[in-house]
């Protein structure tokens, strides 16, 4: 019924696409994308998918100056089957929403975006890559285009889901990162933007990032910005370790983000019936079992790389290797498990794949 | 010498302007714009002055997803001897580039910036308002371009600066505002990006000034992030408190924006031998200075208000009037110093006003 909302306007030409070897991480975009207009008292109007184009906005709009606007990422995957796989999409449309809380702007119709991705799929799935790990990103966002210079919510907004084929993460195999322990700079803090996914708290991360790399650091990792002692997330990912056998991730505290891979570890480790839990903990708790020899292994969850594995942590200029530097066993059988249940290589026992149907002629 | 370097494309269909009594605050916009193009590797160019129009956005721009972005607001005045006068706009420069270093932006050239803005400012003089209270709105901007969704710097950004006539912000007479001390929401924190004018500072104030207007306050007094004591910020202004003739404001401490208006009280105070200190106030020391008959008065300070007497503060549901919720002596002081210096009305002994020529025939 939702699909008649959606009006289509098909590109009469055709960008060249890019070889799957070549393709690096949200640099290229598909043929078309889907559009919404919000106007207050009108609520969501315009449905549309168009030809992938620039945006006309006025100068004022209040996304240039007070950063009001939300985003999700997910991806779609090429099945062998000749379907088009999405993970848990329905969990990123929720999340939106819950951003879109914090952030004073109007919710979508969850049920309704869903259907305009599954179309907009449709019309650019020439445009999945098929090779192994390559993946279409998906980039839902919504941004706050009245043209006025007040500080206070805007009363016009447009939900866009853009689509970006992307190249495998791990093209030379996968390979544990180093990550600098942040002491000076603060993701978030509770009170503030932290569990939305909204623009504010990816302006902020850049500096510390620009640091650890000129250090030769891949990520940074950010600590609580009250005690400067609690781990919150590692560059734009949740984080795990497990220690001694159990596997432990910071608690939602209300400055960490609630990863849908985060969400979707945990599941697959209860149900492999491996201890899992969610609490608060400190650097100095990964250090002291980092040093009795029990942190077997850490790991960031993330939609971008599913499961990247650390091999040192950089603390106050204290090298804390783990695992050797290598990936460990759990590492690994996440990530095959959760890529494996992604591109349909493997059984999805949760319900976490949803297919879109990919008409033959519809073009 | 860098007056050259500013190509001028004036518009053919000038606007109709605003009644000088019809003014709000940042929703009309002149006849012409500034704006300069960064690119990596080239540096700033392409500095121009054009009709004010839509900007064209590849939907993957950095801004819309990352939020990379700092701005700056200040005034221009007409004085009634004809000049049209800039309140300490080299301020405003150099604090967008400390903005833009926290985050990991391109500086601009502070001199050419201020050579675009006067040249601006001729070319759409007729556009600022002569009636009491009024002036022309200054917004510069630096927003991130690059189409590319990884989270890194951009390549290529955008300087703008756009103008907008506004009304007095006290059209019915200055009436202190209610504040409601503010619990549950952070506007920053110590290592985040509380001392530069960036985007996500105030997205992330919208939800506790809505919340606070549906209790009928004005805005929020914020507080740290970290202890919940100490006093930071009202709204997007300063704040300062008059306790038993010595008058504080909050030290900064790196989540505090260091503003103009802020270090011009200061500079006036210190020029009228009036003791004023810079240090940590918690909610506390002023409740129990109240308490006392010792809080004489409190203010706001910023570019929009100016000065903005406090009648009364809200903290934990029990309310603490201000001087009767009457203006203060010293702030209405403030307030007819500042703008009188302004303005043109009284002279200006520190040298804060600069003068932009105004040739009569230019256009």
């Amino acid at each position: 019924m939702t699909a008649l909302k959606i009006q289509v306007n098909l590109t009469d030409s055709k960008k060249e696409k890019p070889l799957s070897d070549h393709l690096e991480f949200g640099r290229v975009f598909t043929d078309h994308m889907f559009s919404a207009d919000y106007i207050e008292g009108q609520g969501w109007t315009n449905h549309r998918i168009e030809p992938y184009a620039p945006l006309q906005l006025d100068p004022a709009s209040i996304i240039f100056h007070y950063g009001q606007t939300v985003f999700e990422g997910l991806k779609a995957y090429s099945s062998k089957d000749g379907t088009i796989k999405l993970f848990r999409p329905e969990q990123n449309m929720k999340r939106l929403n819950q951003s879109s809380e914090r952030l004073c702007m109007p919710l979508v119709n969850e049920e309704l975006a869903l259907e305009g991705l599954k179309r907009l799929l449709e019309i650019d799935q020439e445009w999945i890559p098929t090779a192994e790990g390559t993946s279409l990103y998906i980039r839902p966002f919504i941004i706050a285009t009245e043209a006025y210079l007040g500080v206070s919510p805007s009363k016009k907004y447009k939900f866009m889901i853009i689509l970006s084929p992307v190249g495998s993460y791990y093209k030379e195999g996968i390979h544990p990162v180093k990550i600098l322990v942040e002491n000076e700079y603060v993701r978030a803090v509770a009170g503030g933007t932290g569990m939305a996914k909204t623009a504010g708290n990816y302006a902020s991360g850049l500096k510390a990032q620009q640091v650890a790399a000129e250090k030769g650091y891949a990520q940074v990792l950010w600590l609580d910005g009250i005690e400067r002692k609690y781990i919150e997330e590692v560059g734009a990912m949740n984080i795990f370790f497990k220690i001694n056998g159990e596997v432990i991730t910071p608690a939602l505290n209300g400055s960490i983000l609630e990863g849908i891979t985060r969400k979707s570890v945990i599941q697959l480790l209860q149900h492999w019936n491996i201890p899992v839990t969610e609490r608060k903990i400190s650097m100095e708790e990964i250090r002291t079992a980092q040093k009795n020899g029990l942190l077997d292994e850490s790991f960031g969850t993330g939609t971008a790389a599913v499961i990247s594995p650390i091999g040192e942590f950089n603390w106050k200029d204290e090298k804390l290797v783990v695992n050797n530097g290598e990936m460990g066993g759990l590492s690994e059988r996440l990530y095959n498990t959760l890529t494996g249940i992604q591109t349909g290589k493997i059984e999805d026992p949760f319900g976490w794949v949803i297919e879109v149907e990919k008409p033959i002629n519809q073009l």
